[in-house]
């Protein structure tokens, strides 16, 4: 199958170049660029040196839809809302990691995102999948919508409680921790290293645009209130941590609640549930697509704290994406996504 | 005045010899070790090449009485239990900057700490003494216990709510941050480089032991309820962060809870309320004494997020022992600390 | 192919699983260690959850021979001059990654390494095997001594001035730096973060074990003359950078440099000679088997500068092992090593 | 004495701020700015929350000599080739830390830094001043150029044996290494947490503009040759570490090198030179004014390495422009620079 990448130069995209030269079904066709027309994707990433023969090419839909097969759109927010459904309309399936297609209320998206909402019509088109929770809307699909990072994390730590009724009413709060790549590849002096490093900020305090995601997929599941959620910025390069708080009022134990994440994820290849006492760290699963998930239910104030961790650009982005193209076509969900994290 | 310090090797005693060698008043006069007597400071610390003439000498209860006026306790928990008792008997001033007078519960201490409680007596002779919640009792006073380093940054983000009896029962959680150093200068394969850089651990889940001194304070301003308190070993060597949620039932808004903490903190030298919308990061008190705070309210959620910082090696335990310092003999209570964070 | 691993539990062992789970010839049969047997290898490193079944075995030579075709030794110094032969003799083919066998003179083994050397007649028997400097020995071979990393570095660096003996006798200077995961996985004041972050440290200076070892393959290209070789510890968990210096007394241009490097390497699959004002860093070959170099000549001093970067538990270990393990076997010598570097 | 600060928003004059802030004799009167007139310091800089009053005020070479005694010029270069003559016009003294004055030759500066000299008159007006090497030029002068950051380190780990005439023409290679903040407050691609943590880069390969900075001062101490210095960017905030290496071909021993450098700097308060075997590390000198020096002396080669390291933004920048101040003015050289380094 042929795949087109827009936004190769991101982080985001370049780990697709990297899982999607060693995919056994997906070849890359061509890298398609805003602004960098012309130029090999190795002077961009050095570390690419030699790997991709083809030029960068700007953006022309048609001119896509009829050399790929698959699009994969590692865009910021803002662009994809108009690029996608002209590809999608061209005949060309469409993978869009950006945010412009998550948010299915057009006004909820405009009021975070501080852009305009995309079409209504594409919004509904447009699949959000975060395979753990809804693969089954994905294969045959034309046009998925990539969950975020902070989501992917928040909503594979919470989903087994909350689709058990499990968690009161208003007492879920997350405590996200992420590392920088997840601002991206873009110069600002908030991201330059001498700020960064051995420092520990928080950010975007109660206005971080990924809140109406994970409430969105969380009311589909069946807890309708809204979330606290915090944002920190760790001194390092990959990882995600979401630190997640609910109260429980029934009578329970520690037993209990991890029967009830072992029952919903025994059968998912990429989540690996700890045992309890056992709590995953970010270099964990770093480079992977693995999601590990470690539990702890605190008798005294009847609180469970879940510690959900990711690759942000892994399965918070670009192995999530390949996981849902391999979903879409057809093939094993764990095609040429079964490698082992990098340690250390 | 004649300083002695035991446990200089450390790197809280470190902090401490590096504060109290430019402070006006103190003299270092004397360094004492279980380990390493005979040698000097900076054959274990190169950076104090050439500025500390004394030996390290043995601990001598009564000879350090006689040399000293006033010994800073930087041990372990677990030796200060035995020592300080017998240095004030000998008529010695006492800073112990250790766990074990903190917890005036023997049962509680013991239940934490996993080790042998300090005898009764003497946990009610030694004052603890977090400044700026209750500097009253420590001017004149013979024996203090220096807070926690996580305490020390929650409880000052918490204090002027819970004083005012705002927030709601069994709705604090804190989730706390802090960067290698506080686990000390000690060997193991979990605080080795190559497993802590780039990585973010989550550790001690509902097990630290500073949990019971957090609610035990808590207690005295008039909050009575256990608390949820997770701790995360982030990749850098200095700082503490404590991200404080709770609820607040009344109707409030984050001007009014803003007003509270401004009126709670502005004759404080070493606490700097930031602005609404401003958030303190590690850095910027990296250090120094200073504790940094910002808040915000969500009025979705009826949620207050307190953002709380400190360096944990100064606020969190050298320099605000040398604040308790300047208190217990009548200096100026910033005497020897009004020194700018270090930044970059 | 059945392939044994001992020393799975150190950073060398688990970058060999990590690429070993993932080759098409290779399949992992058994893991070995002297003091962990019994346990499964995820309950050392929790990255590996789930992916390897086998539980580690107790080191028995005769038992390891029958059980594998193949066995990889990642061994501290000191333990395969013994265990290699024993497998050797028991029909089994090995692949050393320690430094047991690398130097071929006893007596300067025993001198750079305190160590008692091996035996003189295995000594022999193992092939010491940098494949783009000596692969035309290795086929067929049953015992191969896998170069150090610095080594690695800095001959790649140097062999292609070295062969055509431009450089000045008493002229080369090797400024190395490397990530701290050379030191392996051991606990020891010296490696915990809170000393080794934000610092940098020059260490055995005029010591280094590697120098023999760099010497002993100059010599064999043609340059008979000790060189000076000094280490950095970089704060960085991966990668090496050798800074290399020579003097070059015949009149030549930076072009005809690069062209002679050009010659050399054209062919070579894991080496990336950079255009002339590109020079590489250690993250652009991080996770990966290249060797990436970079090369200048400054007319005003007539010396060269050449960096060449690996990371050090890849090329500079477990992927290079494994290339040697495809020579020897008659593979594709880049089976199962094609991937790209993990970046950022 | 009353002082002004021009660029106190970059990183060298966040580091005069909290020097002189604690200075006894300096006080900071007034704080100037190209750009951000009117706003209060810790706007730029919340480590300064409340430490600094007075509001950056623009640059008006006449008000500034009329409200002061000193100005320190903390800018790029580039700019003080017009301000310091200005000043120093205008009656006020200067100590300019950019590079502007410290090449004396025209033609060179416009080659290395690729912009239009100073005045020649103004050149030759301009002492430069590392102190330990030339400070006899100082005490009563009006117009001083600061060194640069691997000047200093380089200078002062040569300066004994240049001095003794023991190094061999065309030996002296530097092998540099520089924490990020020497790159300043500016965001750029190349300098965010992304690109430089976990790397490892060398740059401006024979191209660094403090070639011909360090090459006039070995000159006037009596080497006459070029230098190879090589620079490169470790994955730290703060420090930089010069290693050096040079022949020397008469008759010696390690112990006869080093008591030539006893020698030389016994009596200064800000080298130590560590004991044979020890070696300084960068972090052993951060946040102060000390530059600490190893060395060793191979046999086998012919070869002295010296190890020299201090802190860029102090020794290398502001605490180095302080210690020019107080020979200035006549005060003790050490006056307000004495604290110790901040370890870890």
């Amino acid at each position: 199958m042929k795949i087109g990448i827009v936004g190769a130069t991101g982080y985001g995209g370049a780990e697709l170049l990297r899982i999607l030269q060693a995919h056994p079904e997906f070849s890359i066709t061509s890298l398609y660029t805003s602004s960098q027309q012309g130029k090999n994707i190795d002077e961009h990433y050095a570390h690419l040196t030699g790997l991709f023969p083809q030029k960068l090419e700007e953006i022309n839909p048609k001119k896509m839809a009829e050399e790929t097969d698959l699009i994969f759109l590692a865009t910021p927010s803002g662009i994809s809302s108009k690029l996608a459904p002209e590809l999608v309309e061209q005949g060309c399936s469409v993978i869009d990691l950006s945010g412009d297609f998550r948010i299915k209320n057009q006004m909820k998206y405009e009021q975070w995102y501080k852009k305009k909402a995309a079409d209504r019509f594409w919004l509904e088109e447009a699949i959000y999948s975060l395979p753990e929770l809804n693969r089954e809307k994905v294969k045959g699909a034309k046009f998925i919508s990539n969950p975020g990072c902070y989501p992917t994390a928040t909503l594979l730590g919470l989903a087994p409680l909350v689709k058990k009724g499990l968690l009161t009413e208003n007492s879920i709060i997350i405590d996200a921790k992420s590392g920088v790549s997840g601002a991206g590849q873009s110069a600002s002096l908030a991201t330059i290293y001498s700020e960064l490093n051995e420092n520990l900020k928080v950010y975007k305090v109660n206005q971080h645009q990924h809140i109406p995601e994970i409430e969105q997929m969380l009311e589909s599941l069946g807890y309708v209130a809204p979330i606290t959620f915090q944002t920190h910025l760790i001194p390092m390069t990959r990882g995600i941590m979401a630190t997640i708080y609910g109260n429980i009022d029934t009578n329970i134990t520690k037993e209990e609640i991890w029967d009830i994440y072992q029952q919903s994820y025994s059968d998912e290849p990429f989540i690996r549930l700890r045992k309890l006492g056992n709590f995953p760290t970010t270099k964990e699963v770093a480079g992977s697509n693995y999601c590990d998930i470690g539990l702890d239910f605190d008798e005294r104030t009847s609180r469970v704290t879940i510690v959900s961790v990711i690759d942000n650009l892994m399965k918070g982005a670009a192995s999530q994406a390949v996981q849902n193209a391999n979903i879409m076509f057809g093939f094993d969900e764990t095609l040429g996504l079964q490698f082992s994290p990098v340690y250390p």
